[in-house]
């Protein structure tokens, strides 16, 4: 199988994809859709995804799948990156809808009114910035004594919930006074082979 | 098994939990927290869920499970509420978390702000209705010469869509304009043997 991959590797939900699929030795083609230039608006995306959302992967036989956290689980199936233990599986699940609904639209969204809306980091909404830093000391609670989220091995809730804490400086938002976010985002970075923190999720690869 | 159930029968969140436990047949014992006196601020409770969110489903073994989805693919493994195919799987997965993302936050946010916060249907944020719009258009889109969400069979992803769209009018949306949906709500209810459509998500099981 070699999956169709579109997403723009500035967003982290598209990194979500590039990151299981290299771990998993998951054969890709990387499809540059930029998010900022109107390139999920295109009557082709919308074919692909009538959610108009990215990422996308395409499968071999051309059905298309969305939602970085449901592609996640897809190409996770069966490798070391889901719990074979049905209860913590479970507790992967847990991990993976909080992001979408609780981590995701606060972190990732201050680091996008940043970056891309060129919002000055002091004048962020604070009760977005409370909410995100609320996320990010849930986090650090659950991570304090442990090196992973699940169990004592990375798997695809760790993947979720890095891409966006790691590059929540880029907010503002204070990693350095988080020792277990910190040392967790070291190791995920270990384990997944990545270098150059802050500039993965600015475009490089 | 008998699980211990944490949740407030107002919240379309641990309904899922409701219905998929009398689907699936699975025992329960439902310890009623209400949610908008306190409930989930107590020390007990967030011993159960950090998170300090509804529901929360207790084993018999004293662990814990949170995220109304993740207890959703939990309790219906090995039933007919997830399809073995696994494409169409994934395609449930996809729902589960657009539900969260796009969908919840906006149809369900709209309803409580109604129901809780006594705002009129009138002066909603037009924002927030807008979205909330959008996101039935879509499902009217999905649900439009099909039965279920995913594949001929119902699943964890109806159950999951079901519960705030059933009550999207108390925000003042309209369902009788988008015919599938309609149809789609009917089909549901009959699959879960539920009746009197606006009163089960008030508080009555």
């Amino acid at each position: 199988m070699t999956l169709q991959v579109y997403g723009d590797l500035g967003s982290g939900n598209c990194l979500k994809v590039k990151y299981i699929a290299d771990a998993t030795g998951t054969p890709y083609v990387w499809h540059d859709v930029p998010v900022r230039s109107g390139g999920t608006a295109t009557p082709e995306f919308r074919a692909l995804n009538p959610f108009g959302q990215m990422p996308v992967v395409v499968l071999d036989d051309g059905r298309p799948l969305a939602q970085s956290n449901a592609i996640l689980r897809y190409l996770a199936q069966g490798s070391r990156f889901i719990p074979t233990d049905r209860y913590d599986a479970a507790k992967v699940d847990e991990w993976l809808f909080w992001e979408q609904y609780s981590h995701e639209p606060t972190v990732a969204v201050a680091r996008s009114r940043v970056i891309y809306d060129g919002q000055d980091t002091a004048k962020l909404d604070p009760v977005l910035v409370g909410r995100a830093n609320a996320a990010l000391d849930r986090l650090e609670q659950a991570l304090t004594g442990q090196v992973f989220l699940v169990g004592n091995a990375m798997s695809i809730a760790d993947i979720a919930l890095l891409v966006y804490t790691r590059s929540a400086p880029d907010a503002g938002l204070d990693l350095a006074a988080r020792p277990a976010i910190t040392r967790w985002i070291a190791a995920c970075e270990q384990e997944l082979g990545l270098t150059a923190t802050a500039a993965v999720i600015k475009g490089q690869s």
